[in-house]
């Protein structure tokens, strides 16, 4: 029994580890895609920034961030993404600044600035053109507080996305 | 001659690579705190999103980066800030996505998407506690197409960040 258990810790430790080097952090996985939250994603570098009137949702503010795969492809204009590349991008509510407007209201009389209130959810578009054949090479996820979204939700993401099939179904370009 | 073009060339290089080093680019340096761009400042992480109605200045979409000691000690909530940390921030104009609007306008009327325009300045705050010690340990810049702002401008800077004292003159915190 001692030895089956040593056996399964190790299994276990080794599924994990495998896991891990492959970018893939612990937890659930997107419904449809089976995508996980990419270990670290929070550290990647900046791709650009949006911002959104969300009708019957609030404001937001939204970062997308990439992988060095993802933001090689970027820079240099490289169209379709290669496989590996994933996209995040991190919505925030919008909130006003009362320290930021004190401050900016001497000088600029009528200025108001905004900045992060706190997370709303993540999104991932992950390239693997022969898993995600059927969807532009693309799998989605959608996370709020860790957790996946249903399939419903994510049923919605590759249509909403189809219109930009000529930027290999990215809406996001480089903020230089 | 021949050898005192040499030896010209050859400091001129060394100075080239220490500066490299130290991660600043060539180019001009800010008055009064004589601060350089900072070599691949655009590939820092992203410390946090902003969004300003800038008064007379019109609508902006802004990213704070920081480079790695900046970006340590954000997350571990290090004050003040230690020597070497530097935080960019990059101003961008805000317009109106008509691809996004067409795309989300659907299953979300009315929903109105802003994303990056164009560049108008980038500014950074690096951390020297000897060498600023007059002006809280932060020497200031702002450049416009890769040219600094006058001395006039840069005198705002120090008074402008003092209300954020109580958080080493930093205003912006890292968004999770």
């Amino acid at each position: 029994m001692k030895r089956i258990g040593f056996l399964l810790l190790a299994v276990v430790t080794v599924a994990g580890i495998v896991a891990h080097a492959a970018g893939q952090s612990d937890g659930d996985s997107s419904p449809i895609y089976g995508v996980k939250i990419p270990a670290g994603y929070r550290d990647w570098q900046l791709i650009a920034v949006k911002q959104l009137h969300f009708a019957g949702k609030g404001e937001q503010l939204r970062a997308q961030l990439g992988n060095d795969i993802a933001i090689k492809a970027f820079k240099e204009g490289t169209l379709p993404f290669p496989d590996g590349a994933i996209i995040a991008a991190i919505h925030w509510t919008r909130v006003p600044s009362e320290d930021n407007n004190k401050v900016l209201d001497g000088p600029f009389p009528g200025t108001q600035s905004f900045v992060i209130g706190s997370r709303v959810n993540v999104q991932f578009m992950v390239k693997d053109s022969k898993k995600y054949a059927a969807t532009g090479g693309w799998g989605f996820a959608d996370f709020t507080d860790g957790k996946p979204g249903d399939k419903a939700l994510h049923e919605t993401c590759f249509p909403c996305h189809t219109p930009a099939k000529d930027r290999d179904y990215v809406f996001t370009n480089y903020a230089r």
